[in-house]
């Protein structure tokens, strides 16, 4: 299509992402959430709701071997994330599913690790008038909600399952109670700052599935140097390696 | 009493604290918390819960000349606000209470801040065999918990009312949760880290009575240096000039 371009997946030069300039392109949230999950030896297999052109199933590709499902509503965005599998010679290791994440739960399996970067704002909230169809059902809760999100991971979370998402800290409150209705309990959270000295702009949250009480709040992410390039720990997340 | 030791309060020279070596102390607590609570035009009266030697009514004297209370439960702990307050001049503008939270509360008046740096352990929680019965209410929910300190806030707390609170952060999610459940919504949010890289290890939370939803992450602090010593900021905290 003519609107595909191939980038560079991060600074891993041998991975590459096929996206369209008009859909949803792959940004900081989905490296940082990449990076942020568990994954320890207890997982058989990890989901990534809303999986869009497959950038979390690569990514987490670097992190461990096994089976990634990546789950996409938008039909056109399944194309291009099976696309990306290919290219990446990845189609042992991960798998797209079509499907509303809603119907999925019904009949899946369980899992151990469920990761999510969702629509971060609700409906008619922050709306670009130019904002495509694509980009609106990838920003705004208009397919999916939060409370259906992790209503939806509940359901299919194994006991001492884990719950990662990347969200905005303004809604850090509604998504802890949200959590505890479906009884995920916060395990672990990290706060990105754009600066040093700036207010919080991104959050990630870990929760496990009727697990005990007691939250960590881990050292904290700082995104850009005073100078606006990407801090030493992002662009290590960026695949970037100490000698580059 | 032979106990008692005048200490400076910080780098402020003319301000001293009376405190006894068999009682609780003032710590880097009490400072980050005087130093996070908004006080602003809004304000005319201000209550800290279980102010012990008046460490913080001490410090919010230097930010504000709004009127003072210090609520305490404990009568030697009372004695020894009441001689701080006397040696430092500050009769017209601190009182201090000796009464229960619990009862005081059952007939107050209503305030617009509330402050409280509250005992951070359950009973029986991290018991030290050697402490004793003043330092063992300081540290520990013996007179009073979490619950019933915020249920007490909630009680006297004017309409958009702030309630400011140290604590640590393995408590965070308990403590939203009993502040939503008494009509406390969370709005401002600091983490203190010991160090760069390090787990946060104190949280600072602002609640307002009846706000709205959505909270602010305010950037971290750090409360030492790599070679141990405060940073730049929380001496600052402590008083000191930018030309000391």
């Amino acid at each position: 299509m003519s609107n595909e371009v191939v980038n560079y997946l991060l600074a891993y030069n041998d991975m590459k992402i096929i996206q369209r300039k008009d859909m949803f392109n792959f940004s900081l949230d989905t490296v940082l959430l990449s990076s942020f999950c568990t994954i320890n030896k207890d997982l058989h297999k990890i989901i990534d709701f809303g999986t869009n052109n497959a950038a979390i199933p690569l990514l987490l590709s670097r992190r461990t071997d096994k089976e990634i499902i990546g789950i996409e509503i938008q039909k056109d965005a399944v194309d291009l994330a099976i696309k990306n599998v290919k290219l990446n010679h990845l189609e042992n290791q991960i798998t797209i599913i079509h499907n509303d994440i809603k119907d999925y739960v019904q009949t899946s399996e369980k899992f151990k690790l469920i990761v999510c970067n969702p629509p971060f704002f609700k409906v008619g909230e922050r709306s670009h008038i130019n904002e495509n169809e694509y980009l609106q059902i990838a920003r705004h809760e208009i397919k999916i909600n939060l409370d259906e999100i992790i209503q939806s991971a509940a359901r299919i979370l194994d006991n001492k399952g884990r719950f990662a998402m990347v969200h905005r800290p303004d809604r850090m409150i509604e998504i802890i109670n949200i959590m505890q209705k479906y009884d995920i309990e916060p395990k672990r959270i990290r706060f990105v700052y754009p600066k040093f000295g700036k207010e919080s702009h991104i959050f990630l949250i870990e929760g496990m599935y009727k697990g005990n009480k007691g939250v960590k709040i881990e050292s904290p992410l700082y995104a850009h140097e005073e100078d606006g390039s990407y801090t030493k720990e992002v662009r290590r997340m960026f695949g970037e390696k100490d000698d580059d």
